[in-house]
C-alpha cells in the first residue's frame, strides 16, 4: 500500500464517520518512550519512523510534526508521500493543535485513537479548540481497519526480577507507596507507566525492545493493589505477586473495573502517561488529585535504594570492562577503514554479551563517525557509514542488565584532529569534569548545574541543543523523570537519584563530541550553612587523552583526570587479561 | 500610648465594627520598598521598626510575622508588648494566612485598610480563607483614629529629570508603553509602582527617603495618558508634563476616575503593586489582563537606555571616588577606635555630597564592624559599635545622583585577620570574579548563573542566605525587578538591565564578607550557536588585597583582579588628589 492509498482510505473512512479531522500521533497506550511494533501505526501510515511525529489530516490536508531531530530524515522519508512537513518550533511554523484549530470547522468532529492520546495532550488539544465546539471521536483507531498485516500485541512471557537485585520487596514498595498516599490524602493511585508498575511489581519483561517492562496497569488503595496484566505472561510466578499483595486481573479489564470504582476519595494518576479513553472511564464523582509535583512512583524510583545503587555499580564495572574491550580493540584493529559504524555498534553489543545478567541493549548505539556525529540522535542503522583513520568517531552505548541501566559517550580519536577539535573536545570535557566535581546545597535542582557544563564552550560563543542530563532506570529505561540537569530541571536533586552527565558539541556537516559518564547524587557534608551534596561516578572508561589540549585545563582539572584514570585502572583490572590491562594502564597513564 | 493601650483601643474599634480579625500589614498604597512616614501605621502600632512585618489581632491574640532578617530585631522590641512574634519559614510557624483562617470564626469579618493590601496578597488572602464564608471590611484604617499625631502625606515638591539625564522624553516613552500595550493587546494600563510612574513621566521627588518618586498613578489608553498627581506638587512644570501628553489629576481623584472607566478591552495592571480599594473601584466589566509575565514599564526600565547606561557609568565614576577617599580615610585614620560605625556611613555620606549631582543617600549605609556583619541586613543607626584595629568592617553603601543609583559593598582589613577569614574573603571573591567574568546564551536567566557565585563556598560547605544579585534603577529604586541572579530569578537578562554582583559569607557572632559591584548585560558575540552575552562592571573600587589568599586563585582569577584594579587606577586617576593617587596605586598594585 503507497502512502497516497492510505491517505485515500483513511479519508474514506473519515467521511463514513462524518470526521472533519483525524488526528494520528506517536507512542503507545502507555506514553512509553520506546513502544512494541503493534503501536506504530503513525510510521507506517507516514513512512516517518522517527521516535516523535504526529500527523493530521483533512479532508484537503495531510501534515507531519516533528522536532529538530529529525527534520533531514523526515524530509527524506516523506518524499513523495503527499504528507507536508511542519517543524516543530521553527518560525511562523503553527503547532499541530494550531492546525487543528484553522482546519476544523465550527462545531466539527475530531476523531483519534484514544489510547495513544495523553489526558495532558487531550486537555492541550481541547484548549486550543475550545472556540469551535468540536465532537471528538476518541475511540476511532482507523489505522487497523487499513493496516492489513498489523504486528500482534506482544505475548512474550515476563520474568520476576529477583530481590538480591530489586533490593525490596513489591509488598514493602506498595508499602513505601501506601506512605506517600496517605501523606497526600489519596484514596486511589492509577499506575499506568510501564516503568513505574514493573519497578512495583518487581517484575521485567520483553514486551518492547530496550526496556525491559510489560504492557501493564495497576491500582492501588489503601487495603487494594489490582494488577492488570496478561495472565499468560506471568503464569509461572503469578503466586509470588499475589503472595506480595496483588490481586490479578487481565490486562483488557482495567477500564470495566474503574468504571465502577467507588468515590472514597482523591484519585491520583499521571496525566502524562494515562491515556483519554482510561480517564474517560472514571467515574465522574471521583475527585481528581492535581497538585502532586511528582507522580508517587516516579519519584520513588527515581531515588535508588542502597542495594539498587551497589547493584548498578557492578553494572557499571561489568559494562566499562566491555567498553575498554571496544576502545582497545578499535585502537589495535589493524585496518579501521574496513568497519562501519554498523559494526562498531555489533562488536561492542557482542562484547556486552559476555558480562554476566545481561539482557539486551538499552537503546540503539549511536556508533557515529565524524559529520554524523553532528546530529546528536544519529542512528546508523545496520550499516551505517565506513570509518576513515581520520578524525572523531563518537560512540552512545548503554545495555540492560539485571543489575542496572548503563549509558556512556566517549569520543574517540581514529586519525589526525584538527587543533579546533581538541580545543572544543577540551571544553567539553571541562564542562563534563565540573558537573561531576559540582558540590551544592539539598535543595538545589538541575538548573542551578546546568550552566557548570556550558560555561567553557559559552566563553567561546559555543553551546550544545540538549540537555547536560537526564535520570536513568535500574533495569527499567535509559531516560526516566524527573530529575535532570538542564535549563527546563527544577526538581531538587537527592541523594540516590542517577543522572547522566553528558555535555557535547555538534558541528554541522564536520564532527560531533560527546562525553558522557552516569553520576549518582550522594551526601558530602553537613554544617551549620546546609547540607551538602556532590556526585559520586559510576562510570570507568578511560577518556581519549589524544583529543586534551592539556594547556586548557586548570590544576584541578588534571587531578581529577589524573584521579579518575588511575580509579579506572584500579576497578577495572583484576576483570582484566594481560593484553588487555597493557592497554588500560597506557590509556590511563597520567597527564603532566 | 503603650503597645497595651494601642492594643485595647483597636480591639475597642474592632468591637464596634464587628470585626473578628484585624490585618495590618506593611507598607504605603503602592506596595513600595521605602515608605514616608505617614504610614508606618505597623511600625507605630506594634514598635517593631523592621521593613517586612504583618500584625493580626483578634479578640484574643495579637502576633507579628517577620523573615529571618529580622528575629533578633523583633524579639527586642516585641518584648513586653503583648504582641507574640511569629517567625516566618521556621518548621511549625503558621503563615499569618493560615494563623487567620485557624482563629476566625465561619462567617467571620476580616477588617483591614485595603489601602495598604495587595491584590496578590488579598487573593492569597481568600485563598487561605475560603472554606470560612468571611467578609472582608477593607475600608477600615482603625489605626487612623487611634494614632493621633500621625504625620501628614509628603507635600514635597517634585522636579524633573532632565532630558540630558533621562535620555528619552516622556512622550517617548508613552509611545514604547503603547506599543507594548498594542502587541499584547491592552486597552488601557493601569500603573501603580511609583518608580514606574517616575520613569514615564521623567519626574522625581522627595516623598520618600531613598527612593526620589512621588506618589502618585497613570492611566494609559491608546490615546490618553492621565496622571494622578498632588498639583502643588508638579506646579512649576505642569504645562512640560501637559505637552508631553499627560492630562493632569489630584492624586485622590484616581478611583473616581476609573470606576466610569469603559470596557473597551483588556486592562493591565500590577497586582503586586496595586491596592485592593483601587481593583475593587474598577468596573465589573473590564476584562483584566493576566498572562504578562511582568509589567510592562517594569521590564522598560529595567532595560537601561544607551544615554541611561552612559549615564550610570559616570555616576558610578564619581561613586568610586567618594568610594576611595572613605578607603583612604579609614587607613591612614590615626586611631580606628575612635571611630563608630556611624562615624563611616556620615563620612561616605559627606564624600559623596563633593561630587556633582548628587540628591541623597540611595539606603541607610550598612557600616557593619566584625560580628554586626554577620546580620546580612544590620543598619548601625546614628552610632552603631565602635570599630577596633581587628579585623574586617563591612561598608555597604550607595547614593541616588541624578545620572543614577549606586550600591556597592566592600569588606575592608581593619587589623589582623585568621586564616579563615581570608580564605572565606577569597572564596566569596571567587564567586564574585566568577559572575563578572560568565558568558551565557540569550534567554539565559539568573537562576542559571546563581550557582557560578557559590560554588567555590559549596566546595566548604559553606553558603550564603540571600541572592546573589537584585536589578538596579536609574536615579530610582536601588532594588528593582525583574531580573535577578538567585534560585528564584527566572527572567531572561537582557543587555542593558543592571544588577548587584554581590555574593557573600556569614559567620554568626564573628564576621561578615561581602563584595559587590554593579555589572550591566552586554552583548558579546554572535555565532552559529546563539548569542552570546557577558557582563561590563561599573563600578570600581580597589578589592582590599591584604584579604587575599593568593594560592586559592586561578591565574584567570588573579588576571581578572590585575586588570580590574589597573583599570580602576585608570579611570578614577584623573580625578584624584596626588595622595589619593598614591593611596590608589598602592591599593592596586598587581598581585603576583
Amino acid at each position: 500500500m503507497t502512502t497516497h492509498e492510505k491517505i485515500a482510505a483513511l479519508r474514506t473512512l473519515m467521511k463514513e464517520r462524518n470526521l472533519d479531522a483525524y488526528l494520528l500521533p506517536s507512542g503507545d497506550a502507555h506514553a512509553s518512550e520506546y513502544i512494541a511494533p503493534y503501536w506504530k501505526a503513525r510510521p507506517w501510515f507516514s513512512g516517518f519512523t522517527g521516535s516523535n511525529g504526529t500527523v493530521v489530516i483533512t479532508p484537503t490536508d495531510v501534515g507531519l510534526w516533528t522536532d529538530g531531530r529529525y527534520f533531514i530524515q523526515a524530509e527524506n522519508q516523506l518524499q513523495g508521500s503527499g504528507i507536508g512537513l511542519y517543524k516543530m518550533e521553527m518560525p511562523g511554523v503553527p503547532k499541530y493543535r494550531e492546525f487543528l484549530a484553522d482546519k476544523i470547522p465550527q462545531g466539527g468532529k475530531l476523531g483519534f485513537d484514544g489510547r495513544v492520546v495523553t489526558v495532558k495532550d487531550y486537555r492541550k488539544i481541547c484548549n486550543a479548540l475550545k472556540d469551535k465546539a468540536v465532537t471528538y471521536a476518541y475511540n476511532e483507531d482507523l489505522i487497523d481497519l487499513i493496516w492489513k498485516d498489523r504486528p500482534a500485541l506482544p505475548t512474550e512471557k515476563a520474568f520476576e526480577h529477583e530481590l538480591q537485585f530489586a533490593g525490596a520487596t513489591a509488598a514493602e514498595k506498595l508499602a513505601a507507596v501506601r506512605e506517600q498516599m496517605t501523606k497526600h490524602d489519596i484514596s486511589a493511585y492509577l499506575v499506568t507507566a510501564l516503568d513505574s508498575i514493573a519497578w512495583l511489581a518487581n517484575i521485567r519483561g520483553r514486551d518492547i525492545s530496550y526496556t525491559p517492562v510489560v504492557y501493564a496497569y495497576a491500582l492501588i488503595t489503601p487495603d487494594e493493589a489490582h494488577l492488570f496484566i496478561s495472565k499468560d505472561k506471568i503464569a509461572s510466578f503469578s503466586t509470588n505477586l499475589t503472595a506480595q499483595g496483588f490481586t490479578l486481573h487481565d490486562y483488557d479489564k482495567l477500564t470495566d473495573y474503574i468504571k465502577a470504582l467507588p468515590a472514597n476519595g482523591d484519585l491520583l494518576f499521571d496525566p502524562e502517561k494515562t491515556n483519554v479513553l482510561i480517564s474517560d472511564a472514571l467515574p465522574e464523582n471521583i475527585p481528581v488529585k492535581k497538585d502532586l509535583e511528582t507522580d508517587i512512583i516516579t519519584l520513588l524510583k527515581a531515588v535508588k535504594s542502597p542495594v539498587e545503587l551497589e547493584n548498578t555499580r557492578n553494572a557499571y564495572i561489568k559494562e566499562s570492562v566491555a567498553l575498554v574491550r571496544l576502545l582497545k580493540w578499535l585502537e589495535e584493529h589493524p585496518d579501521i577503514s574496513t568497519l562501519t559504524e554498523g559494526d562498531v555498534a555489533r562488536k561492542i553489543t557482542s562484547l556486552r554479551q559476555e558480562q554476566a545478567d545481561f539482557l539486551e541493549d538499552g537503546f540503539t548505539t549511536i556508533a557515529a563517525y565524524m559529520a554524523n556525529a553532528a546530529q546528536a540522535h544519529y542512528s546508523p542503522g545496520p550499516v551505517g557509514s565506513k570509518l576513515k583513520p581520520d578524525g572523531f568517531l563518537l560512540v552512545d552505548t548503554g545495555g540492560q542488565y539485571l543489575d542496572g541501566t548503563t549509558d556512556t559517550t566517549r569520543t574517540i580519536v581514529i586519525g589526525p584532529i584538527s587543533a579546533e577539535m581538541k580545543r572544543n573536545f577540551t571544553l567539553v570535557l571541562k564542562g563534563h569534569i565540573a558537573i561531576s566535581q559540582a558540590v551544592f546545597p539539598e535543595g538545589s535542582s538541575g538548573v542551578q548545574l546546568d550552566s557548570l557544563a556550558r560555561l567553557a564552550l559559552w566563553e567561546h560563543g559555543l553551546d550544545f541543543r540538549h540537555g547536560t542530563g537526564h535520570g536513568i532506570g535500574f533495569c527499567l529505561g535509559v531516560h526516566e523523570g524527573p530529575q535532570g540537569i538542564s535549563k527546563r530541571s527544577k526538581v531538587a536533586l537527592e541523594p540516590g537519584m542517577l543522572l547522566s552527565n553528558e555535555p557535547g558539541f555538534y558541528k554541522d556537516g564536520e564532527y560531533g563530541i560527546r562525553t558522557e559518564n552516569i553520576i549518582a547524587v550522594e551526601k558530602r557534608a553537613e554544617t551549620e550553612y546546609g547540607v551538602f551534596f556532590g556526585f559520586e561516578t559510576l562510570t570507568y572508561c578511560p577518556y581519549d587523552t589524544a583529543a586534551i589540549d592539556v594547556s586548557l585545563l586548570t590544576p584541578a582539572e588534571i587531578k581529577y583526570l589524573n584521579d579518575y584514570h588511575a580509579k579506572t585502572y584500579e576497578v577495572l583490572a583484576p576483570r582484566l587479561d594481560e593484553g588487555e590491562k597493557e592497554w588500560l594502564s597506557n590509556a590511563t597513564q597520567p597527564l603532566k
